[in-house]
């Protein structure tokens, strides 16, 4: 049984239009969080509105206290995430809401970063009324890829499969276009627009050669914002010519020369990760193939799964994964179904890792 | 645009209740169909109830006109299926409506057996007044096995399957005890329990020895009714001491000496399901393997699959299916998923096969 802090049903109302807001930020915030921000006057009146729309922009508290104006003072800031206390490419939220007069503070998640913790605290000293833990399970969901990326100093991984009812990601003549409906590739699409980096194997590039972008599929027009394209090619087999290496968007090829080796022979993962990390990557799309998401998954690198599945029945054919390192049924690896959704004809399930902490 | 037939609110809710009443018999009432049915008086008060429940006992008409005696005169008979109009092992029901002075009839679906069919007419003859096509799909779903049965002239197939989500039946090591959860097993003895036979591939039988049979899966106390146990063994390996041979439930061992060759060499499966049908199976549980699900299904002999899929990954290890003959994408057999279900951790996909008439 978890306690429950005490907020207005206002407050309350508002916690959950700031994760909607702060869900409009997803792809274009990191290495910064998603945050969306309401603001209340005295009487419980929303008089401002925010999120975090991209680094170095304002944060969502200024752009809620800017819309606010005189009518924030004596009032509540309804947040996602914990006001930040320093100075980064911004100067300190809480300061800001202290300056402005609000009076309480309702905060849905704290930060777990070191230099940016301590906004709480700081709004507490300073006389305000401060809750913590309103809507927590939600808006951490709702930042799941930044907050997972800062515990484990590397992205959040998320494995996107698609594959027949009977698990083949191709037919036996190797013939896969499509497996899966236009509806389902253009949520492709959408999910690719939430990430900061798409991630094949050296295998996909050569099989299908994907534009690995993020894309209107009907009309062909890019977006604006495109995420990193990673290639693992643990041999340098990747074509100079390859779809993947034009100018569409910026392409990491991780080789073993670059990178080193992992227990598998193979390119080492978990530095390519490191330095995705240090590139402010927070999120990272695993798309294929099946021996890359084998590896992901022996290594207990992958956070999510988000698979596409088809209603069709095939036979034969290659796998939707292979070599996750597993021999026997009691080492199955576990998932948790969050969600299991129609796409058109096919179903979408997200699932989350049970026991990802499988990391040496 | 399908023309509703007019009836009251009291008439649309007994029949619902007599589709509920129908499903009862599920499983014990083959060759017969399954029958529920609602009487009303003449002021549309629910005066009797009844369903078929097994072959040879009374049909639902008799019982529900039994129930209401002098009530039924001047009163509608609500009634999932046409009533017959010859005597079998009993009297005809049209005969029976008749006498009782029913004055309405209200049928959602026309029996398709050329001799029991001609009861509405009957009916009508009379000076009754009847209306068909009442919730008509929805009691065709409820009698599907028979109806699917009576049409083709062979049992009704379910292709039962567990697997893990990337599609393994068991790990590379060979185990697979267990891939799905209590909750699903004992879901599946509950779906044996509604079906007339029980099918498996001798490579089942070699590899697991299972026993087949209906039973409580907790105290392990049998079901009443045992569905018929069928081996489809081309060679004639079932060991003599195999479960499947004990004197629980009766048991077919179909081998190429006894119904032939298939145009895969292995047993005909025409022949089989011919056999089957000619001793009153009129439903038939595909339990596995995958090879004997990938010859059913290259032959189109495949109606519905019930498909428990365990939240585990294993990447290696056999597929849940193989050989159902299809080569490149466009050849991928189509499916209409009709439900998704949790069953305890797994998910439970109902889906009729799309084109079932790809039988030669």
């Amino acid at each position: 049984m978890s306690v429950q802090p005490v907020v207005s049903p206002a407050e309350d109302k508002a916690m959950a239009r700031a994760i909607e807001l702060a869900a409009r930020g997803l792809g274009t915030t990191s290495p910064n969080p998603v945050v969306g921000c309401v603001l209340l006057d005295a009487h419980g009146i929303v008089v401002g509105e925010g999120f975090h729309a991209y680094a170095g922009g304002p944060h969502a508290e200024i752009v809620a206290l800017a819309q606010a104006g005189e009518r924030a003072k004596g009032g509540t800031a309804v947040v996602t995430l914990e006001p930040c206390n320093h100075t980064g490419r911004t100067g300190p939220c809480s300061e800001a809401l202290i300056h402005a007069g609000v009076a309480r503070v309702v905060i849905a998640v704290t930060d777990p970063t070191p230099r940016a913790t301590g906004g709480a605290e700081r709004l507490r000293a300073s006389g305000m009324d401060v809750v913590l833990g309103v809507r927590a399970s939600e808006a951490e969901d709702g930042n799941i890829a930044w907050l997972t990326s800062v515990r484990r100093e590397r992205p959040y991984v998320i494995w996107k499969s698609a594959s027949t009812l009977d698990g083949r990601a191709a037919a036996a003549d190797g013939s896969s276009m499509w497996i899966t409906s236009e509806a389902s590739r253009i949520d492709v699409h959408r999910l690719r627009g939430t990430v900061d980096a798409i991630m094949v194997g050296v295998g996909t590039i050569l099989g299908d050669d994907p534009r690995l972008t993020t894309r209107d599929l009907r009309t062909g027009s890019l977006a604006i914002r495109q995420p990193l394209r990673v290639v693992v090619d643990s041999q340098g087999r990747t074509p100079v010519d390859a779809r993947v290496r034009d100018a569409a968007a910026p392409t990491l090829v991780a080789t073993v020369a670059t990178f080193g080796k992992g227990p598998d022979g193979r390119v080492d993962l978990r530095a390519v990760l490191a330095e995705l990390h240090h590139r402010g990557v927070r999120s990272v799309l695993l798309e294929g193939g099946p021996k890359l998401a084998g590896s992901f998954l022996a290594a207990g690198l992958v956070d999510r799964m988000i698979y596409y599945v088809a209603p069709k029945l095939l036979g034969d054919g290659p796998a939707a994964l292979v070599g996750a390192g597993v021999t026997t049924i009691t080492d199955a690896i576990d998932l948790d179904v969050l969600d299991v959704d129609r796409i058109g004809p096919d179903l979408r399930l997200t699932a989350k890792l049970r026991s990802p902490t499988k990391e040496a």
